[in-house]
């Protein structure tokens, strides 16, 4: 499998892209909208064709690069099913495989950061969206955040894979690229498996963060499939 | 190969770590003081005991974090020979190998970018320092920065890798986390295979950058094995 991880300095996003190297066949897992220009020109200089664009949820940080990387490229766009998304061309379902060439990218649903929160998982790389974090998890104190969904999500879910599965999140705020399932079922400040419910729901409750700046541009837009000004 | 990428914002610095998983021996490749507390924090999460810090050249944009790491672990300090660093346990020279548990590091001296400048090959991956940067290559125009050095180093020395060779730079300004030999080969915007040497000078003459913004405070500290406020 062809893999690029790619980085947005101002929201800390991951952006990842993976293609099939036989049939040049590619996907981008949550695109930026400011750095669209530099992902199609990787896609160029690596000779792929852009199949899907897959946001792992709705975001509140920063919007989705999926509009312009299908209007450029012809690509579909795909978003969980429970996100009501107008304009994604492909609703997704747990368990939902999705070809990609010689690829199968598995869908696991995972709410609890958001109800639209899924996974990717192919070739033994978890893409955890806001679910699972490097050593922490995403806020569920709003968009349908739930802490009982969110531990039901990486307990029961994510925590169930191998433990060399690589984990590549959607943020990482302190310079870690990955990490494994086994790293986190140890060492995660959240959700390790040596946490019961009631101490992760009192770290949780306990984070008083402020609204993502961009909370009240990026959700509508996100919502009408990255079309900026969309209401 | 245990292979873990990180990142130091500020100055846009990837620190690698890379270990024998059998040994459990590690090495970071140009850790930075500010992300010393996170490094040692990873290691021993991982169960690593650090044997080597490995230099890329004298920095002039941060301060190498090898000072504290070796107090920490006992860890050794290596950069090239042609720096004259007094603290530096481990003075390195063209082709020399070093041991880390059952791996083998290559140096490859790459002056250029600095005359201290070297890149580590390890297992089909390159630390290219800031010699070979994705799409691009260090400035020439301070610390005995030489364009005649830069495209020997890179154009006879690094394009003789085999073109899957994986590259992994000091720096990367764009969110680029990787490339490979054959890409750049054929991307680079400053000594892909098409360009020639005058072309390369022209494009290197017409940078007009900025002194990097700790360069009073780096080089002497870096010179120094990373002790600041080394004179």
């Amino acid at each position: 499998m062809l893999f690029h991880q790619l980085f947005e300095k101002e929201s800390s996003t991951y952006t990842y892209l993976i293609a099939d190297p036989a049939t040049r066949e590619a996907a981008l897992i949550d695109p930026v909208l400011e750095t669209a220009d530099r992902d199609l020109k990787l896609l160029q200089e690596l000779g792929l064709q852009l199949r899907y664009v897959l946001d792992t949820h709705i975001h509140a940080d920063h919007i989705t690069g999926a509009a312009v990387l299908k209007k450029a490229t012809g690509a579909k766009s795909a978003v969980s099913a429970a996100a009501g998304v107008s304009l994604a061309d492909l609703p997704l379902h747990d368990n939902q495989e999705i070809s990609l060439g010689n690829l199968k990218i598995r869908v696991i649903a995972t709410p609890g950061h958001t109800d639209t929160c899924v996974c990717y998982l192919v070739e033994g790389r978890l893409f955890s969206g806001d679910t699972l974090l490097i050593r922490g998890c995403g806020r569920t104190d709003f968009q349908q955040g739930s802490n009982e969904k969110m531990f039901h999500s990486v307990r029961t879910k994510l925590f169930a894979l191998p433990e060399d599965t690589l984990v590549y999140p959607a943020h990482d705020y302190s310079g870690h690229t990955s990490s494994t399932i086994g790293q986190e079922k140890r060492w995660n400040k959240n959700l390790a498996e040596s946490i019961p419910f009631e101490q992760f729901a009192e770290i949780m409750k306990n984070k008083k963060l402020d609204p993502p700046k961009k909370i009240q541009v990026a959700v509508p837009a996100n919502l009408a499939g990255g079309h900026v000004g969309a209401s």
